[in-house]
């Protein structure tokens, strides 16, 4: 059954104290190329059947009300999957 | 300066109260066209400079070691973000 992926992030300006601490626990752990990180969420909704704009469109009002809270986070994707793969394999 | 997006989600055969909880709320709400939601996590690390393929492959272990249990999580994508574009206008 064909998917809906949101995806949703930290706005940039706000502390991200998840992130930071996997930021500090990389170079203890041997992983030194990276500078920074931000923790989100990904959130998949299945669907019943075929992705209409309409379902689209409640998938980005739910986005932002449900998922989100837009004081703090920003709604970066709402994309369809294609069938049966996993992202990697599109 | 570019980024590495990690996609971590539950196991399909494993339980996900939050993307159950999520489901729920769905339709009281009036989103009616979804029958099941999953929620995972998904992380950006910054890279300092170029993204090589050790850098990547860095990524790949540190996903699969430091941020996913093995146990009841799947990383489902190591991948570029190109520089400086929100995911959807790439």
């Amino acid at each position: 059954m064909p998917r809906i992926v949101v995806d949703v992030m930290p706005k940039p300006e706000i502390l991200d104290p998840q992130g930071k601490a996997i930021a500090g626990a990389l170079p203890r752990l041997g992983f030194t190329g990276f500078s920074g990180v931000r923790q989100g969420k990904r959130f998949e909704l299945t669907v019943d059947g075929e992705v209409t704009e309409e379902l689209l469109e409640q998938a980005r009002t739910a986005a932002s009300t449900l998922l989100s809270n837009p004081v703090i986070e920003d709604v970066t994707r709402v994309e369809v999957l294609a069938d049966n793969t996993a992202e990697g394999e599109q």
